[in-house]
């Protein structure tokens, strides 16, 4: 069994309810969406992600022997439900934004239309990827406009994000929002990220004495060069590396950066510079790790911190101001009919719906959230992605997807770039979505 | 290629730094420590998990062909390091406390001794498994503190866990921390974790009715009857619930539970205990999910709400208030010569550790922290687990864990309960292992 494709990732309720609706004979088609009900604080925007691993999920939806065997062994389910289980493939029709797309609170990401069985068992994994992968994704994106076009950013987090998985995705939905590539290895074989890579603390103390490290360092990874300098006093290890990289000079090997981990980085960054410039080491960047995400970005640079690159780590894979958002996969529809949730506070838009965007000037204006077929100004953003089970049309590769987002960032007003805003949400309720919402609510005794 | 397994879930610079140390000749013993820096803001103590994950990754360590292969075609790595990695397992030993053992900051929850080029390359691996299952038991910890023996708490929180392997491991440090189960399918099925689940609310949207709705799911699921309340109108829901549990009733089925999801709960809860007391159901349980935590947990118990179980989710599987440890893993001894790093408030206590506990009438007292072979007052917390790759005695089982990790509960404190202090460090530094800093600090130029 393979844990990260596994159909048994999903919640026991979703067994017991398949239990009754197969019982019951109801399989008609339903209708759910995928939304977040309000921004966290200081988000002025999300970045859609997620997608890709939910059509893989879905293409590749199936039971094995060995996992019916185990539902069987626990003695819960009826031989129906386990026959049902076991011819089970995706057959339904997805429609979504595309990843990358800037998105607000309450519009789809993405709809599922199947049987109702069907739509509802993947409501856990669905959920898991496009939670996080959007978080993420979002999260990065925050990292890239206060970086700026010529700040390179990498992602440095696998060793504290929420186990393997979390850390994987991480890397690649940050690609997707602009970091230039991972320190996460096994991403680079999965998903063809650029890899980035230093040093660690571990290396120098283990041979002692700092130069000898640097250019032993260098001469086994001559094509990759960065020299982590702070592991004892960081002003000494900027002489130390800026000595190492003129004698490894010598033998033809060029040293990229320099890498500061600790301390006032502000100060420090400065100092290290004029030290290398005072030695015509010019070419040699600066790199900077711990503790970084957009804040730390946007305030050092903001100050003039000569910085070339940023490692960004925890507080990227664990999104750590927003470690979650408040989404929801809900039914919109059974059987032909609006379907919504009055629950206080977390009450539902019933009915298929659609996002239009309007634009000035290339500058996003509004958004108008509407049933669909309900034609308003501007560019519809979801569409068809599935159809019957199958992908509408291949896989888009991470460097067309990471196109795409830049050019979204274009389109963002300069207020909602702002790290530290209020989100003002700027969706409009179609009337036409409005009355559909009374009407059903009116109807529900 | 499996992704949760693979040694390529790791970072960059492992790799490069492999090179240097292969080509130095460099293959002395290191000596590795994992420990938190700091405790989180409100965490007065941390539940120690993600050993016995370790334990299975050394154990079965090694690079596949295709894994060889893929390394090999991107044209980074020498000979050298690919006939290393191709024949690469974990020989080393292991010193740890057990899972669920309560631990502060400084303490090593694990010491790795092997080649220095094998601790290293399980760093970040060892790391991921550590930092997230023990800020997840941790966490958990807090929940069951604050429910009492005997309010039931259930793990909600694979939806919004970053990603699978998150989910999952979160399942099994909530039942190490002392949850009674998880509604997280793939878990049961992984780690015996007895499952639990209630219905959705597309499930009541669905069938429109409420009533009809109830019967239905009782009938399919008979030995697990949990109804969700709160679809529509809490109270008139409850009526609903409570008529329907007398009609299965009749036809021999018991329900369990009803379920709250939302709105005002401490008084929904007494309103709804009214309504089943009302009618002759005084054995139907309240369950009540949704944004719940600890602190949630302790004000609606302390209030007096009529609540029998808890479903935990989000802010559980991310730790949300604390979604990241301060923890390291730094190099503590190479080649017979112990290592620091001084890095401005990163630098390290050089040497191999052991903890020693000091209880009084029970209750722990206070820690000591000094090197090994150095007898304290008190238990020491640290053994060794591992010898040469292989494990000195077989993986415990879920439920004697969690029955050692209640054990603990016993012997902490009142203070340190408190869910909002402010951390008091109960752990003293040994005059010898300050000693060993101040010269090893002292011989570093």
């Amino acid at each position: 069994m393979n844990p990260l494709t596994s159909p048994l990732l999903t919640d026991l309720y979703q067994l017991t309810m398949l239990e009754a609706y197969l019982r019951e004979g109801m399989e008609e088609k339903a209708v759910f969406e995928f939304y977040i009900r309000n921004l966290p604080k200081n988000r002025g925007f999300l970045v859609a992600a997620g997608l890709e691993s939910v059509l893989s999920y879905l293409e590749g939806l199936a039971f094995t022997d060995e996992e019916i065997a185990w539902l069987a062994s626990t003695d819960r389910f009826s031989k129906r439900l386990l026959d049902y289980l076991r011819s089970l493939r995706f057959m339904g029709d997805v429609y979504a934004m595309p990843e990358g797309t800037i998105f607000f609170e309450n519009e789809p990401l993405i709809r599922v239309e199947a049987p109702i069985a069907l739509a509802q068992l993947v409501e856990t994994r669905i959920i898991n990827f496009l939670h996080f992968e959007t978080s993420i994704a979002s999260k990065a994106a925050r990292c890239v406009i206060a970086a700026g076009e010529k700040v390179i950013l990498v992602d440095f987090g696998l060793r504290r994000a929420h186990g393997a998985e979390a850390g994987i995705l991480a890397a690649r939905a940050s690609c997707i929002a602009g970091f230039a590539g991972s320190a996460t290895v096994i991403a680079g074989c999965l998903y063809g990220i650029p890899l980035f890579g230093t040093m660690a603390h571990s290396y120098i103390e283990a041979h002692g004495e700092e130069e000898n490290a640097f250019i032993a360092y260098g001469r086994a990874n001559p094509g990759n060069v960065t020299l982590l300098i702070d592991t004892y006093d960081t002003i000494r290890g900027a002489h130390r590396a800026a000595d190492a990289a003129l004698a490894l000079r010598k033998e033809g090997i060029a040293t990229r950066a320099v890498r500061i981990d600790s301390g006032d980085i502000l100060g420090l960054s400065k100092e290290v510079r004029k030290v290398l410039d005072g030695k015509g080491l010019e070419d040699v960047h600066i790199f900077v790790s711990g503790n970084i995400d957009e804040y730390a970005i946007r305030d050092l640079l903001s100050q003039g911190a000569p910085i070339d690159g940023f490692g960004v780590g925890t507080k990227l894979d664990t999104s750590e101001d927003a470690p979650y958002l408040e989404c929801a996969y809900k039914l919109m529809e059974y059987a032909g009919k609006p379907r919504m949730k009055k629950s206080r506070g977390k009450a539902t838009m019933p009915g298929r719906k659609q996002v239009f965007r309007r634009f000035d000037n290339g500058v996003m204006s509004g958004d108008t959230l509407t049933v669909e077929n309900d034609p308003q100004e501007g560019v519809p953003l979801i569409g068809k992605v599935m159809e019957k089970g199958v992908r509408l049309s291949p896989a888009s590769s991470l460097k067309d997807i990471a196109a795409y987002t830049k050019e979204q960032y274009k389109t963002l007003p300069e207020s909602l770039k702002n790290l530290s805003m209020d989100p003002s949400c700027p969706v409009r309720i179609s009337s036409i979505l409005l009355r559909l919402q009374e009407e059903t609510a009116a109807a529900i005794s």
